[in-house]
């Protein structure tokens, strides 16, 4: 049983928000002539991105995770859906669109899928207000948001409100890079800049959720990271090292900077053996999850194919395939699948 | 036997530069007073850092590395007086004031001594032509770098003319974090610029010399990654997994992103076993060396005491703690210390 708590929806067709603030900038789905379950997702008349049916097709998707042996996928939105960068009432009803057509695709078959769903994070207070609607309006199970919020890092006291009723709530925050910065330093192709600046990106984030004093306030918080943290965990020893000698670092977090990273889930979306076994004897097994960035290019097909060669306990090895995921989802019951 | 790579110099006297270009923007030292073997680095009227005698004085340092056991010191410029934002001209005066102190300094006891000095790398052709001078006339074994020159990463073909004489002449070049990008998505005191941000800076410079070309065009270049090469250890496998799923990393860089990973060299200054056995099993004991960071802050004490928890050979041990670096620095009269 495998439990991917990393794949990515867009529904068939995005709403018309093109009369809304932003007009051309909010994205749209266009159908790719002679190409049929594929279609193209325009931003400013250009195509962002080539997405097929396995973005929005229950049946593709179910076929994909039978050959794969997935039990459960747990879908959130492709993170430039997330619409931070628009009016946050705009971004609210885009939300509630997205929202609403993930909890379609997810009751065709709530035995294999999981959702989490989209806030306007831009406005914390509204996102927060949001969040009841998430749970008991939409059925899901928690919300994605970015590493930064037009520029500014999740971790910032900025967003507390958000994070005061996501811990009341108890609902998972997923948290996927954004917009990545660096991109002025990478040279090549833009393509490299989701490779190179997702996981630099990824660890600011963790970082500024340790730093900024979130993690320490909000002790209850469920926050799972994507592509296993990026390179949080080479980071971390460094911020530890830094917490031992410099006062200031005390002052703003009073525990050693591993103890609230081993708070935080992380999916195992590593592309590496070494790499993996380094993230669980880093974070521990109880922290990890299956993650694969279905339905796009760069996943990882049959995830947790490595786990095999961790050398860690087969009860472990549940642990980390489905056993995390469906104790911080609160499924209970085992005939859920 | 430890020969530490990562080591600072700051001359007990900084140039007098203020009538160039610049002003006070050049680096001034300043004495404290009532406080001997203590100055504060002076930039624009401000105290950038409080340094002691362990920056400039032979006689402390030696006591300190006999304290620690370390037999050999890399001496590298502080790496904020590279001053690449100044008039190249001005910055190659500034740089061959700064070579002729550490050369001083080396000459004073050239068996526990090596230094790498510094260029004017704003401007790549002027910075390619002094690298004789910093061979013979200063007897230096290469130079520090910054992994940015004024916010283009050092892996930009812009540097080509830099990298080819380097090459040609066999000096070393030491990259160091500086001015590190994402101050804008760190939260809490600025102290963590160099806690967050120089791991990845680090990363995205080594990733830009794979990504740019350069290492495909001079497989001879000798270069060392300061504080263990960054985050750059955890963003290799995603480099390897987008280089073997996309055709255009391909185009880019012909060799399996790891391949050119494995013929730089990286300093042990990642500040936990864990992480430096990591680092061992990625790149291999063959490209370590020791590096420590002294005198500053940050440093870690008895560098290289991590290596015997690695569960490394005798052979591979002693490899890390010196012959690497013997061997890289062309250093082959044992008699040498």
């Amino acid at each position: 049983m495998i439990v991917d708590v990393h794949t990515h929806f867009v529904p068939e067709r995005l709403p018309v928000m093109a009369d809304r603030l932003g007009g051309d900038k909010w994205p749209v789905t266009k159908c790719i002539c002679g190409k049929a379950n594929h279609k193209n997702v325009m931003i400013s008349g250009k195509n962002f991105r080539t997405i097929t049916d396995q973005c929005w097709s229950p049946q593709r998707r179910l076929s994909d995770m039978n050959n794969e042996s997935v039990s459960i996928q747990v879908l959130s939105p492709m993170p430039e859906l997330l619409s931070y960068w628009f009016k946050a009432e705009d971004t609210l009803d885009f939300s509630r669109y997205i929202n609403s057509q993930l909890s379609e695709f997810i009751d065709s078959n709530p035995g294999r899928f999981l959702g989490l769903g989209m806030l306007p994070l831009q406005d914390p207070e509204l996102a927060a207000k949001e969040i009841k609607n998430i749970k008991n309006e939409f059925g899901l199970k928690g919300v994605e948001v970015g590493t930064n919020i037009n520029g500014r890092s999740i971790g910032d006291p900025f967003f507390t409100p958000f994070f005061a009723e996501a811990e009341a709530e108890g609902i998972t925050i997923y948290i996927h890079p954004l917009h990545p910065l660096g991109n002025d330093r990478i040279i090549g192709p833009s393509s490299l800049s989701a490779l190179i600046g997702f996981p630099a990106e990824t660890a600011l984030a963790a970082a500024s959720l340790i730093t900024g004093g979130l993690l320490e306030k909000f002790p209850k918080l469920k926050i799972i990271l994507s592509h296993g943290g990026g390179n949080f965990s080479t980071l971390l020893p460094r911020l530890n090292h830094g917490w031992e000698t410099m006062d200031e670092m005390k002052q703003i977090c009073p525990k050693r900077p591993s103890e609230y990273a081993k708070k935080m889930y992380y999916d195992t979306l590593v592309y590496d053996v070494k790499t993996l076994k380094y993230l669980t004897d880093t974070i521990g097994s109880r922290q990890l999850m299956i993650g694969s960035d279905y339905p796009f290019i760069i996943r990882e097909k049959f995830p947790g194919h490595w786990l095999e060669e961790l050398g860690i306990s087969p009860e472990m090895t549940d642990a980390i395939k489905y056993q995390n995921a469906l104790q911080l989802f609160e499924i209970n019951n085992l005939n859920f699948i």
